[in-house]
């Protein structure tokens, strides 16, 4: 059914509720499939404020898959787990992986409890609905229903 | 993992697609989902022309009962099936049916090749991510790509 599984994940309780259930639906199929983990260092975020501010995409890329592989041992025993850490607007760099890996599935959270929320991580979810080649799974948060 | 599956069905190539995805699905689950098919008689293109004219709601439900039945006839072997038809605005009654019948999954196509079907139809899948309670898997058409 699903061979690859892609699962964003930023580091909110709502994508770790997503980690957690794309585990259990890939624990539950007849054939285990292989699992990426990615983490995308919202880059829109940064800002340069002066030249003197020297931005260390290298300590970001070091704290996102350190994230990456705490969330590995914590969750994946019994799994093939890659990572992935890239650098960009989230959702563009979800579809683009998704396509550049040819995975099956995304399983992933939805923000957007609140208008702010939706406005600035909501649309990330809707936007890889919206884009990706591949089927998406979106798992709410209790809060927002 | 999946106890309950509802599946909305709008006669659509898409929808037969995310129809098709589901059951494969459910077939590669450890534990056979019970699964259900919904089709929505979407009302608000429904306009009463005149007073002589009658709308017979009873022939539409006649017809939305045999298309489910004709889909599950098609796809449906070995599981096992409910099929319910409502009337109304399509997302909001597969997300009132996904809260009453307590459902696992909702999983459905996605429309939204065009800027027309995006306005008319692509909603009912993003309003459905937006206001589902339970996970929501959208299955993309592959021209949408």
């Amino acid at each position: 059914m699903y061979k690859k599984i892609l699962i964003p994940y930023d580091g909110s309780p709502e994508s770790e509720r997503a980690v957690e259930h794309a585990i259990r639906l890939a624990g539950s199929l007849d054939e285990k499939p292989r699992i990426t983990l990615l983490n995308v260092i919202d880059t829109r975020f940064i800002v340069q404020v002066s030249e003197s501010v020297y931005i260390d995409m290298e300590s970001l890329e070091a704290y996102s898959r350190s994230i990456l592989e705490d969330l590995k041992e914590r969750f994946m025993e019994g799994f093939e787990i890659d990572t992935v850490t890239r650098n960009g607007r989230p959702w563009e760099e979800i579809v683009e992986e998704a396509k550049r890996g040819g995975y099956d599935i995304i399983i992933m959270g939805s923000h957007g409890y609140g208008f702010i929320d939706r406005l600035l991580i909501g649309t990330t979810a809707e936007n890889v609905v919206r884009h990706a080649e591949c089927p998406v799974l979106i798992v709410k948060s209790r809060r927002e229903a």
